[in-house]
């Protein structure tokens, strides 16, 4: 009986270091997808953020027939899809640094810092996800035209400028499926004991 | 001694109780949400399905000096954003209804169902987003244009069409707004004991 008592604790005791284990290793992927949503979100509103192209391009006047060369530039707050982009980005990326802060002060303590926490990343999913449709729109009209409401294609002319807007999505992508998996991850801990 | 044993013996009974309460309005709550997510992703898609518009526009040509009146029509997959708005809200309805007969059917007892999901359900969350964010954007260049890649806009000429467009970008933010509270709804249940 003694000796099935003793089983009976040392099993639970086990249970309990699992269950500590699993926490800490929870914890530990928390804060390293945190972190990469964090360098993710703020480099895709800087590559973004510092888009600009000059080119020279022939334009003919009427008072000069042979053609003049006038420097055209492409700057990414032309377009307001990309200004969205890169406000959404910045919103996610302080988001990130501030509950990054938060958790590690927390350690896990604090039911209601965890559930606001949880709530922000989920609405952070929702604002990425917006920005990346609303960029990868506006970047496609770019490299593609629509020729049914005759809007021409712009990127066979401002070439760089096209592949770094591409290059932030593509970063911008991974933040928010980074995102993505600290709500799948956080879920257990918010309410458990809810 | 028997008083308190009495006591506590109700107490817990009365916490049972409460837990049975909780449990069934969350249930009440994921079904209804879950009905109203299926309907507004379904109505969203269906409005922007069937938008179109045709007009009769002057076109002067070469041979007829005065201008001729040709009809100009404007149909929701002249524009990629558009198509994957209506296939992402199609999904989404899909994923509704299927879950909607999944939680009918296995009365919140299976924790594999509900994992599922409650992914599929974090995973319409950024499918719907991604579906306004690109829509958006293609609509408010169609009202506004963009002098700086000379986009003109065309909602000046098919206000009907882009009216359209707009109502099924409203009834899909409700929509998405419904998924994002089921994600909240479901997290306490889907992870209790993991």
């Amino acid at each position: 009986m003694e000796r099935e008592n003793r089983a009976s604790v040392g099993g639970m005791e086990g249970d309990k270091d699992v269950r500590g284990a699993n926490k800490r290793s929870l914890r530990c992927s928390d804060l390293v997808l945190r972190f990469v949503a964090l360098a993710l979100t703020l480099a895709a509103a800087v590559v973004l953020g510092v888009d600009k192209q000059t080119k020279l391009m022939e334009v003919t006047t009427v008072s000069s027939p042979p053609p003049v060369l006038v420097p055209v530039t492409s700057k990414w707050h032309y377009l307001s899809a990309f200004v969205y982009f890169v406000v959404a980005n910045a919103i996610a990326c302080s988001h990130a640094a501030v509950s990054l802060l938060l958790t590690l002060a927390s350690r896990g303590g604090k039911k209601n810092v965890a559930l606001m926490i949880f709530i922000l990343d989920l609405v952070m999913v929702a604002l990425l996800f917006s920005g990346i449709g609303a960029a990868t729109t506006a970047g496609l009209l770019g490299f593609q035209g629509n020729k049914h409401v005759q809007w021409n294609k712009v990127c066979n002319k401002f070439e760089k400028f096209c592949n770094q807007a591409l290059a932030a999505i593509a970063i911008s992508v991974l933040a928010s499926l980074a995102f993505l998996l600290l709500v799948l991850l956080a879920a257990p801990n918010v309410h458990k004991k809810h």
